[in-house]
């Protein structure tokens, strides 16, 4: 139920995006890459800057908070802006504002925490994952209040961008807690995902949980020559090679035993509905940049991705690396791993799987270390519930097409939002697959942006014209 | 049949000793790691400070040749120095002047190429293998004249020390064919292996061969987000893993299709030789660092390092090596395989095996380069050899012990020169196990070294006493 004309929304948002898009450059040049520790005071400085850019925004409360059990986390941002309006529900928005690692030399064309705008795209890393999708916040709320003349939004908004996704997110069910009364909201809105396509806009309905883990393995006390002791003792690379190619089976299962237990299957009625997306698979190579779909029998890609589990190698070190060659047994090698959970699986249980499994494989004369560097536990959100329609409603009069579902393979702690804060969590991302997540030459389209302000004003409106019993919540 | 009080070498050896050390240092300082391109022009610079100090040693022919087709190889080092004494057989000493890479931050405890000094230990990259091995050569041959009065050795006496060791010696076999001439010889000592141990003292009559490869994958164009894609594409360090663990079975064998055929297996003399060797394996693996024997079933570790051949991991890489997480599906991996080959197997052959192998096993979607960087043949010298007789009265003189019989697990361009130039090679090293050949911390022992110089000396005067048939060439 809207009463604004969409088109004052848009006059507003297309008069400011210069102004926004050179802000969000700024805050873009901030390298708030948490998990390097080379990093830490620019991930606070991002926190700090993002503070001031929201209290500039027009938010009355916009507090740096410092996470951690002595406050060696990195910092959370948080705003309030109170609606003003007796019975309006309150909504609470979720964003990240640390960034995956980036280095010119893994393949960018340009500096990646100098953004770039060239032909409609802002090439930096952060551009879409989460900076630029926490920042169409602070336009939407402005073109909300310009275009229905408010002075304070039709909803309690509250905003909190952490700074530690990108490294599982270990302090933030603590910090949830410890600020579960001023978190308190009817409805979650995490701005943290993407949509099918620039032309096929979706909402999402869950996201895949994740394990992280990183396993160092010991063998000789020092790199020792390949010829005068090789094959006679246990060398950590191989060691390291075999436990990973044990992680799957031909059929390209899991193996982890146990690991499957308790999962939610997909239903018929789930594979018919992922089925009927409009899926290219080329085109969907394409845009993971790879050459062939490969992965567990029996599902398609978009099943494998969305709503299967997965064991992965992000990284695998061991010996020599250097030019030519050097013909040793290496005293040591490390893997880093990252399992993506489906509803069901409990971090905690494949956290003890996984170090099970580790210590059972492992050769006399190896010695091995897993630590687990964090985890994040699946979400699914039924398509059938009330708040959704205002979200899809949101979206279709931005967007001016029918909304689609999705879900995302990747993962985020909307589970921990939903669990610590009681409320139902919804997802409003404007994202596309080819922006790059988590690679080099990440990129946003800013036509998509400016349609994630204008969704996210429409939203407020939407939710504040229909009272809290669109949220899904039951009256008090 | 010696004539020259053994007293006499040893007083002179003694002597020059610390003159020989001094010398020897200014050597290590040179850091010759010729597999690394930007130490090409130190390991020119390596050979040019030989060439000059084998002529301050008394060699009327000191020359510094280059090798490959266009002079691109690392240059090798030849001298000679006639006996004079008609009838006197000829002998070519091999070594080589490359050192293995070395830093710093592997674990030295001292600069590497800052040689260091201590209760007769001398630590540098290339102390003992193999500018030490080399350099006794120069103190022996001048207590080889002191103590017998001569002023040109009782042999024709020429070295050949190459750069390229450590990377396989690809231009050794060319450089051999095209100074064949120059380089004939009744015999070759080659100086580049070590013995049994500090109180045991032996001679190696086998080397194993070796082949060395990279092998790269590609999979997607750029590193993808784990989460938008794992599960659904092929990982590069995935597939790099399930080769490695393909490499051996269960019983530690290596798989390649025709790996063990037509090699040379052990008699049971040999094994019972082997077997009668004052092995204590836990100090085996001390010397190797190790904390567990491994290797292929239904063999002795002595064995497996000597007599059977292996497929090593050397070096793997691929994706996210730094701090912290990064959940990408990386772009590529890569593996540095070196295969040690017993008599019997031919490098070609055994990098025809891999070659298909590796192509065999990769899924669409995985790209694969292998490039092979290094190979040599086995060698295996005949125990009941003539010219064994000389080296082990020689070594018997130096060390007033028993000298037995090894063989090595290293490799070396031993069977190029047995077949290009025709002559039986011998090996006379004086390194031990606790040298750590090719790891962080690299050694000799300077009482040894002094040892090789006298066996040297005595060597020569035992030649040259008994002539040509004694180094089992037929009179021609």
């Amino acid at each position: 139920m809207s009463s604004t004309p969409d088109s004052a929304v848009r006059t507003y948002i297309e008069g400011h995006s210069a102004a926004f898009l050179d802000d969000l450059a700024e805050w873009l040049r901030i390298p708030s890459v948490w998990a390097d520790p080379a990093h830490a005071d620019d991930t606070r400085r991002s926190a700090a800057w993002l503070a001031e850019a929201l209290t500039a925004t027009g938010f009355p409360v916009a507090e740096v908070w410092p996470t951690g059990e002595n406050g060696e986390g990195a910092p959370a941002v948080f705003a309030e802006w109170p609606s003003g309006t007796p019975g309006a529900p309150t909504v609470l928005v979720y964003g990240h504002h640390d960034v995956q690692p980036a280095a010119r030399e893994d393949g960018w064309h340009t500096d990646p925490f100098e953004p770039v705008l060239t032909d409609g795209r802002l090439h930096a890393r952060g551009a879409a994952d989460d900076k630029g999708q926490v920042f169409f916040h602070t336009l939407g709320v402005r073109a909300h209040l310009a275009a229905t003349g408010r002075t304070a939004p039709a909803v309690n908004l509250k905003l909190l961008v952490e700074g530690e996704e990108e490294s599982g997110s270990p302090n933030f069910p603590a910090l949830l807690k410890t600020h579960a009364d001023r978190l308190a909201c009817d409805v979650v809105i995490v701005s943290d995902t993407g949509m099918w396509a620039e032309d096929t806009p979706t909402v999402c309905t869950g996201l895949r949980g994740l394990v992280e883990c990183e396993i160092t393995l010991h063998g000789p006390d020092q790199d020792i020559h390949s010829g005068a002791y090789g094959g006679a003792v246990p060398n950590p690379a191989t060691e390291a090679a075999r436990l990973v190619a044990a992680l799957h089976d031909d059929d390209r299962r899991v193996t982890l035993p146990g690991f499957y237990d308790g999962i939610t299957e997909l239903t018929d009625e789930e594979r018919r509905l992922i089925a009927e997306l409009p899926f290219d698979e080329d085109r969907w190579l394409r845009a993971a940049h790879s050459h062939a779909a490969l992965g567990e029998s029996g599902y398609s890609t978009l099943e494998r991705v969305w709503a299967r589990p997965t064991a992965e190698v992000n990284g695998i070190t061991g010996g020599y690396g250097g030019p030519g060659g050097k013909t040793i047994v290496p005293a040591s090698a490390r893997l880093k791993l990252s399992f993506r959970l489906v509803a069901g699986q409990d971090p905690d249980r494949i956290q003890a799987l996984v170090r099970d499994w580790v210590a059972d494989r492992l050769p006399a004369g190896i010695r091995h270390e897993t630590v687990f560097t964090g985890a994040t536990r699946p979400c699914l959100t039924p398509i059938d519930h009330p708040a959704l329609r205002s979200l899809v409603t949101a979206m279709g009069r931005a967007f001016g097409q029918k909304i689609r579902f999705t879900r995302e393979g990747g993962s985020g702690p909307a589970a921990d939002l939903q669990d610590v804060l009681g409320a139902p969590v919804l997802f409003l991302g404007i994202s596309v697959p080819s922006d790059g997540w988590h690679a080099p030459n990440e990129k946003v389209e800013t036509g998509l942006l400016l349609k994630g302000a204008e969704a996210a004003a429409h939203l407020w409106e939407e939710l504040g014209s229909t009272g809290t019993h669109a949220t899904g919540r039951p009256a008090a």
